[in-house]
């Protein structure tokens, strides 16, 4: 586990933003630095500990393991949108998924667990800490758990998306992914759909560009971002037929994105916290993955250990 | 305001934690560095950002301020328990408070707000932001503000009082007030009532220490604490008559204590988000002040400000 690595005290105690300015020599190599911790965790480097980067490039094998799209966690997208997979899931599950019953309370009394409007015997709560901090325990949880969800909080992203008649960059020889340290939009993918039609590209403001863009109106975040479009790919990317945005920060089922994000301190004073069962209350989700934390990998590993946990308890 | 002062990114960038590495040249002086940060903040060195650290501080006069007994925010203390003031203000005000009535969700439409079983035109929300983060708003937050409140967590904090017969070691001339390097009790008062019976002796259990013996039974936390007494007070602090303890941690309408705490990156990236009113929703509570940060003065003086917003609004 991160907090047993040797040094970890160490590690934990210093923020990523600390590690680039004592290492990187340049001021493009410090901007490179930041610009793959926003693309990965969407943090600024300040707001993450080492610890937790290095323990998340290692969870995924390593650094760029995480970044790369050949071979690495960017590589695959799924037709039709991530959402299918639970939509597909739901789906052969039938009438035991009930959808708009979200938990607001867990309470644990004798051998019965009831959330929400479910009574069972054991519960596993498979939300990121952050939205898990929002639930009513009874009995309360103890500190170090409590004290855990206080300090995972979500990243800041704003997903935008220019649609195009056609993917033009192509003609181009372009593959329409870019990574352009002059932002606003600093990770850029051609998210055109399998039959090539309409042309989509898609670039992420993530960190203070979220926030700062975040305050501003849909217009000049648009003129901003396909403003990064046309400097990469040409003035045609300045005039999208469409315009899709989406403002992860301000949903309250999610709260930020992509995963839970640990500052400094927060693994080695509290980390314990994170998989161990208080009473009939399991945690899965994959903030509690050791392999692909913040990942569907992660989530899968997640469930089946806490499914495992309900098996044998 | 703390995102505003000079070279403010580079100060919150960093840790508590690497300032002290980087500034303290031996071994003591860290730790009587780290001694005073838990003391003020009951949270480790690398859990808080130096910004923080500076703001708070200087929010308070000063360092020395924070610590003193004598002129500082530990000098006085209330007779009878700082409860006293919240319990004579309530029989003033009589049936206009309602008790045992958490408000759990804020809904605001058109020119009225709805808080718990409350309505009213404006609503002031004067719990520190982990205990704001806990309440449902419809609307949803803006994203600045629900991610504010991601950041703010609570220290940890144990307040273990051994009570004796009497306050015998004011017979051998000693205050009954120590800062002691070695743990687990790093910071001790005479809290014996103002009559002088029974002599009560006062330790913090803060930061590791809070989480560390907070895992123990109440028997090994009491031999850790009435040892560090025994070290500084003589054999007979030892055996006390009675011993009590309180972990704000497990509170749930606390979340831990004394105040809120800004880890690094979190007063540049969200500070803005502390005082602005969303709606018809305004904000208090002793983390929101300018002056005295983290004591009753700064709840006074939010309070006030608060209420203008509302007067003027």
């Amino acid at each position: 586990a991160p907090w047993d690595t040797p040094g970890a005290a160490r590690l934990d105690e210093q923020t990523m933003a600390t590690w680039i300015r004592r290492t990187a020599k340049t001021a493009t190599a410090r901007e490179a630095l930041a610009t793959g911790v926003k693309a990965v965790f969407s943090v600024e480097p300040a707001d993450v500990s080492l610890l937790h980067v290095l323990f998340y490039a290692a969870s995924a094998g390593g650094w760029d393991d995480l970044i790369d799209t050949e071979g690495g966690a960017q590589q695959d997208r799924i037709v039709g949108g991530s959402q299918l997979i639970s939509l597909r899931m739901a789906e052969e599950l039938g009438e035991s998924v009930r959808l708009s019953s979200p938990v607001r309370s867990i309470a644990a009394s004798g051998d019965e667990v009831v959330a929400g409007e479910v009574s069972a015997r054991r519960v596993i709560v498979a939300v990121p800490p952050a939205l898990a901090s929002r639930i009513e325990y009874d009995p309360a949880l103890p500190g170090l758990r409590d004290q855990l969800t206080q300090r995972m909080p979500m990243g800041s992203v704003m997903k935008c998306m220019a649609v195009y008649d056609e993917p033009f960059w192509r003609a181009d020889g372009l593959s329409g992914q870019a990574v352009s340290l002059p932002g606003p939009a600093q990770v850029i993918y051609d998210n055109t759909p399998p039959g090539g039609s309409p042309g989509v590209l898609l670039g992420f403001l993530e960190g203070d560009e979220a926030r700062v863009l975040g305050a501003a109106t849909e217009a000049e975040r648009r003129e901003a971002v396909t403003g990064t479009f046309a400097r990469v790919f040409g003035e045609r990317a300045r005039n999208p037929s469409g315009y899709i945005e989406k403002d992860w920060s301000a949903e309250p089922y999610s709260r930020g994105c992509y995963a839970g994000v640990l500052g400094p301190g927060a693994w080695t004073s509290y980390g314990r916290a994170l998989r161990e069962p208080v009473g009939r209350v399991h945690w899965a989700g994959t903030e509690t993955a050791t392999r692909w934390m913040g990942y569907f990998d992660g989530a899968i590993q997640a469930g089946r250990r806490a499914a495992e946990e309900v098996r044998l308890g």
